[in-house]
């Protein structure tokens, strides 16, 4: 007899899997989850239980489950409500274990609903089954060709783990997240939660940040346990909703949740090192940071910048979240005064505009630049690059310096890229070398704190700035 | 005797100018103003003085101020700061009323800048001159293809005017605010100041929203008055910085700002009805805002979502800016609830999605959007929009419906494009029709909450969220 593959495994990594109600369509825009898994090139066996149909995308389709011959490791249901603990029987009579369920309507909407969510539980105990949803995306494992959503999403191989409780994250990852290697939609949680998906994540060597949306914290304990232990090696960055009134009493209607006191929720994550982000822009933001910025030791910024105006914006920002400017060294303020008109009182922000005008962009910004990453004194470096059209940018542009800077010296630098040709400054920011470009001075701001959070919650075991 | 020209007219629409001081290349990449005068076809007669050239960008070259033959509105010095003053007095002996001074080193550098500053302003005293700067890149006027600026930028005759003290608003123009028709840098402010600015572009017609850049409230009581005046017909949304203590103190040495008391700023905007962001993207969305969206009569928020989640982010960032969930009519529940299934509670948020999967996207959508628009309870609405390929977005975008109906009822639509397509999304949504797009919910939100604040100061002369 085989060994038992473990439930994660049949989760994440099924070699077979069934998908129990699928629309009869498939093709663009279809909206089939058969097609996606196809255009995502996936390797395991495919089978379909449908009522009516005789063939789908391809594929024979069987009438019932229990007509299925060979081993499954997963299934994905997708029928109506009344029918789902019935099927999921079926299933458990086949020997599968592991079973993801699309459909809304249980504990989150009636009555009837919490019924059937407590039917489809029973069943499931009866065989050792363990189910995701109901009300979700479920699963998507770009590592392997995975994914058992029904919308079409592009596979992106990124370091990057997601754990949500909706499909709105799985939709909109280029933009809610920087693309996602793993993504686990435990919708209603009714069975497996986001401390388990929070698990399985930890486990996997390719990841190495995750984003956490969730409505409810459950089983407190166990989550400041595996919320810790992972976050030592890969940093959580969560959007924890449902914080007002309002929006607690939504949640309830949404996936089921209990809202909790929410400076409970607070002092969870400050304990276990979880970074909470307010607004998910931010949360994009994050992940991109950790991924691509060296870690930073502590809150002291040095701002290399093109206009003064722009550093008192920073300066602002900065003290409003707990950064500090950095007291640069004499060193690094003579290098830059030598190139500076006499009558400037350099100092951090160091404003290189008429250094630049002097000497031209490139010897300016190497030498503030590479002074201010030298500099004992500076944990991390806040920078401007203008994005002009091509040919101003061969004299005004620095993303070059920047490349070639960002990843000599172990410490963080963050880009604002501004003007017409943004994207295109920033997409060279990132070419080569770890710096990160942002669209905004208030966002590299936020970005930056955050990092300087979770550090210290790994050195000193606090998640407040220093 | 022609009758004189009144002073905004000599700088926001010279008729000639005289550039004292500009590099000597022209073409691509020089930074040379006259090129970029050229690009934006402005009518007017251009002279250069330089001590050194005989011709700059094909225009013969004077080598003094002195030897001007013809009438100049306008001068535009950017000669070394020890020259300024007197060739300020050559200027004046030369009947020009208006000067553009570009240089940095003056009252924020050291103290013969200070000197200097007032020298150049005794020289301009003695003529009945006026000065814009020093520190400045001047003015921009899009509507006559005028632009004193080094930098070359877009020419968008949008209405949209630009008042600020510093260049990085001018250069950062696309990404900032929206374009801007007409921009005054005033820099330094050593004579001409914010006040000055915001009352020219108030009696200009063409300007429907002004964006302000502040790091100095001066000569508050004609700030009250100037600004509560010109608020009644067009919204100024400011950006009031060095409010942290590191920032006031980097303020005075970039324009030689005098910080004022924060909560002294706070309260004269309020009592102006002067719209405070606190982040520089709030701005951009907010002079967009303002442009696109009708009046909005109070702070009664229905939501269209397409997932739940998506709806509790919402709520929560609501309430913490002080919207509020509308109360729906039983008539506009009652019509997406008969395309839902029977298990589901509708409220506000009214998640569509059900609908969706059993009527199809524009029957659900329409049926939603039109019914909120239309219910008494409700004074504006935020919505989602899917953004896939272009083979699920016939089935799925709901772009075409949110165009039709966005200027069907006098009340603002903010629409969250989201999905790997954002930006196609968001330019269709924007294409017909009064909705605008946003980049996440949470600004959609601010944007909306700052509307709020400024109708209820137009009608109830407070600032206050109601």
């Amino acid at each position: 007899m085989l060994e038992k593959r473990p439930i994660k495994s049949l989760f994440l990594s099924p070699r077979s899997v069934v998908f129990v109600g699928v629309p009869r369509k498939s093709g663009p825009g279809a909206l089939n989850p058969v097609d996606n898994l196809r255009n995502w090139g996936y390797q395991g066996r495919i089978s379909i239980v449908h009522p009516h149909a005789k063939e789908i995308a391809g594929i024979s389709v069987l009438s019932n489950v229990s007509r299925l011959n060979d081993e499954v490791d997963l299934a994905v249901i997708s029928t109506p409500r009344e029918t789902i603990p019935g099927i999921v029987r079926q299933c458990g009579a086949k020997g599968i274990r592991a079973v993801i369920v699309t459909n809304q309507g249980f504990a989150e909407a009636d009555e009837r609903g919490e019924e059937l969510q407590r039917e489809m539980l029973a069943a499931a105990g009866k065989f050792e089954m363990r189910i995701l949803g109901p009300n979700t995306l479920g699963v998507s494992n770009a590592f392997n060709g995975f994914n058992s959503s029904f919308m079409p999403l592009p596979r992106e191989e990124v370091p990057v783990g997601l754990v949500c409780q909706s499909g709105v994250f799985f939709v909109g990852v280029n933009h809610l997240v920087s693309g996602m290697g793993i993504g686990i939609d435990v919708g209603n949680a009714c069975d497996l939660n986001i401390v388990d998906a929070l698990e399985w994540l930890g486990e996997e060597q390719r990841i190495k940040v995750i984003a956490l949306h969730a409505e409810e914290i459950p089983d407190g304990k166990r989550f400041l346990e595996v919320a810790e232990r992972i976050g030592r090696r890969i940093p959580i960055v969560a959007l924890k909703t449902g914080r007002s009134q309002e929006g607690a009493r939504a949640a309830a209607s949404h996936s089921g949740s209990l809202a909790a006191d929410d400076r409970v929720v607070a002092a969870a994550f400050q304990k276990a090192g979880v970074i909470r982000i307010d607004e998910t822009q931010d949360q994009l933001d994050l992940v991109r940071g950790f991924l691509r910025l060296p870690p930073i030791k502590g809150p002291r910024i040095a701002v290399v910048t093109l206009t003064g105006a722009g550093g008192i914006i920073l300066l602002d920002s900065m003290e409003r979240h707990g950064l500090e400017s950095a007291k640069l060294s004499k060193g690094t303020i003579d290098a830059i005064q030598s190139l500076s008109p006499d009558w400037m009182g350099l100092t951090n922000p160091i404003d290189i505009w008429p250094a630049v005008m002097k000497h031209g962009m490139r010897k300016a910004y190497t030498t503030a630049l590479r002074d201010a990453l030298a500099d004992p004194g500076v944990d991390g470096v806040l920078c401007f690059a203008l994005a002009l059209g091509d040919a101003e940018q061969k004299h005004l542009g620095a993303e070059e310096v920047i490349q070639q800077l960002s990843d000599k010296f172990a410490k963080p630098v963050v880009v604002w890229t501004y003007g017409p040709q943004r994207e295109d400054a920033a997409r060279r920011v990132e070419q080569h070398g770890r710096a990160l470009a942002v669209p905004s001075l208030e966002r590299g701001v936020r970005l930056l704190a955050s990092m300087v959070r979770y550090e210290n919650w790994k050195n000193n075991g606090t998640c407040l700035v220093p």
